[in-house]
């Protein structure tokens, strides 16, 4: 079911494939739904918002029940476990401790003639997480998306969230969120919660940065919405790129492709390796671990279209396929993975030897998971602090060193045909203008 | 014709007309004729820049003479001045100087248990510049683009700039990009243009960042490839807000507004002071330095519809109407700038004390004069090295520590009902898990 293919040829054609997967769907059709979606939000707020919950969710809210309350907030608490408030505190603090790590640091540099340069960061006002939901939980993207706004000292951090069922929120969600500082939440999701977001209704607050991943309908509002406000990127589904040596283990790379494949059916997991025997071993393990899996159809889906075993000629070879496929996770499961870095260009992130599944970091290991996919890693980052920043540059010239650079603007602005250009500086210089500067 | 109000309210809502004066056009029609042009060049290349040209720019073309020569480049440093080619020259050094502070370095950390956790950055394979260009010429954007991406170590940087009537790039455009290290040029502009830069053509190689200003289908086009390139910005019509107090001088303030309003027939221009004998003095300077304005046609109508003057009660109700404007440019021509600094929060780029125009930035100052517009620096920054640049997160456990952090993992993934996440860490463990952590 998991193919094995040795030709180069081929390989790049089924990688192609494979990265360019998102483009097959049928996005023009949402579109239209998601603009209508959009502009009802904009007019109408809060109603719109909930007859769009209604219509695709289901759930019948009044305004008022929108936001979830202290009492909720409160109960969740007694509704998780110990274990797993621990591990959330865990994660949290690790996540904490990374995103701290080279954090922006605004900078002023003086020059000759008193002039001053420099960059000064600021956080935004107001950062807007959207977390997805319904049946399914994720503490961890709550956390990955949550702390990097708060160490970036973002002083209103609103988090949206499609309810359950029952309209409830999954308390595992709601403790991820107060652990990382973020109370106010809105039980809201898909394209009417991003809309929501961008234009803010009486409810809920216009917010500056719209983060998180989300369905097609969420990712394709975030994009519309690109320009009203700043969002992190625009997140496919999700994918693993394994570059694997005959010191690998077969059951643990079958695991890690299961893991990326487990998560949607659209989910992409690669082996790359230069050991044709690792290689089958791998596939065989793959079906092995899907006989008792709790997710098989859709996993089986992931892996049967979008898996793929490349028996390359060498690490060299490898590490050159990666680099055109530019995945959002790269793991080097091999003897000298230090050693074949300075090969890779383009990854999202990069888990190094054989004992870093991509697991450590999806929950705890500190870095961002939330990572450009569909290739996007060759112009893209990780999410963090500086998603929730933004700098100015300052400038300060004195008269003297205006001066000695009068001229110079006076030449560039004429070239542009820029009359008053050359005016604001011409008028507060004296004498000639020196054109060497 | 340049209106003082001195009502905040008035203020307030003259300010969110003037921040939102690009969604007053008429978008939506001019995106059908951006998707044709997207999906034309996406499936036919050259064919269809060539057919959108010879449309839209009234120019007939050859796919081979698409490429600037290498005859035409040689032949540009004869055609500028030399005072053009020194003030240039002189651009390009304090541009690089800046833009080289604090490049942003790869690190690596190392922890207990011999985890390593790091970020590695990178720059794209291959950076796209779009220059505006026809009938004038703009060297300065030339190098506020090209500056950065060579200082980031882009392997290849490509240009593209609409030609003028005789198909000609205007030589200061040649020669800039030349001091900046550019000779892959492109006489193409356009929505064809960007969609060339996006998917490549037969002639026009496909790049991994678009970066640039330009018309309203250049920016609508830009956001439509954004996920398929990563782009800077979505530029809108450029803008200005001055803080002036009675130091001040009136003339200096008026030129500096010009300077904007010159751009564009849709570029802004406010002064917001608590000095109304300034004001009034300003209103007058304005109206006497368009009397013989090259541009006065233009410049007229945007200081008549995007041109205002509020009188305030202090400096700091101007900051704090400044911070809702967000503008692209601040100047702050007061006796204390660095006092009012802390209570700026949003502006693309500060112009301190009253020697430094904007012109200075715009220039030769060195900070990048690609700045967020129309209120995005409330959430985005200027052009800088990190816009070509990308880092990839570095993970590596050891066993011990994997051990250590295996019962949380595990509860985490359960938790979020991913079996294979938590598989593949168990399966590298031995023993009890530690849920503690």
């Amino acid at each position: 079911m998991l193919r094995i293919i040795t030709q180069r040829a081929e390989a790049r054609t089924e990688l192609r494939r494979i990265c360019d997967r998102i483009h097959d769907d049928q996005v023009v059709h949402k579109e239209a739904t998601v603009r209508e979606v959009l502009q009802a939000v904009k007019r109408q707020g809060d109603r719109a918002v909930l007859h769009y919950t209604a219509e695709f969710d289901r759930l019948t809210f009044k305004a008022e029940d929108l936001r979830v309350s202290g009492s909720e907030l409160d109960a969740a608490y007694q509704q998780v476990s110990k274990e797993l408030l621990d591990a959330i505190r865990l994660a949290c603090r690790q996540i904490e401790a990374f995103h701290r790590q080279r954090m922006p640091k605004s900078w002023v540099q003086f020059a000759e003639d008193d002039v001053v340069l420099g960059k000064r960061y600021t956080p935004v006002d107001c950062a807007g997480l959207y977390v997805p939901g319904g049946q399914a939980a994720y503490p961890s993207t709550v956390l990955m998306n949550a702390v990097p706004a708060k160490v970036a000292n973002v002083p209103r951090i609103v988090m949206v969230t499609p309810p359950g069922a029952e309209k409830t929120i999954h308390p595992a969600v709601l403790v991820a969120a107060q652990e990382a500082g973020v109370e106010e939440i809105y039980r809201v999701g898909g394209a009417q919660a991003i809309a929501a977001l961008a234009y803010g209704t009486e409810t809920i607050p216009k917010v500056d940065v719209i983060t998180g991943p989300g369905n097609i309908y969420v990712t394709l509002a975030k994009k519309l919405v690109y320009g009203t406000v700043g969002i992190d990127s625009l997140a496919g589904p999700s994918e693993v790129l394994i570059i694997a040596d005959k010191v690998a283990n077969p059951a643990h790379v079958a695991a890690d492709m299961l893991a990326q494949a487990e998560h949607d059916q659209m989910a992409a997991a690669i082996l790359l390796t230069d050991d044709s025997v690792l290689a089958r071993k791998v596939v065989d393990e793959v079906e092995r671990q899907l006989i008792d899996h709790p997710r098989r159809l859709l996993t089986e889906k992931a892996i049967a279209h979008y898996g793929l075993v490349v028996v390359v000629e060498s690490l060299a070879d490898a590490a050159d396929l990666s680099n055109e496929f530019a995945p959002e996770h790269l793991e080097l499961e091999i003897a000298d993975p230090w050693g074949l870095l300075d090969r890779i260009r383009h990854a999202g992130a990069i888990f190094l030897g054989c004992s870093t599944p991509e697991a450590v970091g999806d929950y705890l290991a500190g870095p961002n998971h939330t990572l450009p996919t569909s290739g996007s890693a060759r112009y893209a980052s990780a999410l963090s602090v500086e998603t929730f920043m933004k700098h100015s540059s300052l400038v300060q010239y004195s008269q003297a060193a205006l001066q000695k650079v009068a001229g110079a603007i006076d030449v560039l602005a004429k070239a542009e045909g820029l009359h008053s250009h050359a005016d604001s500086v011409r008028l507060r210089v004296r004498g000639n203008l020196n054109p060497e500067a």
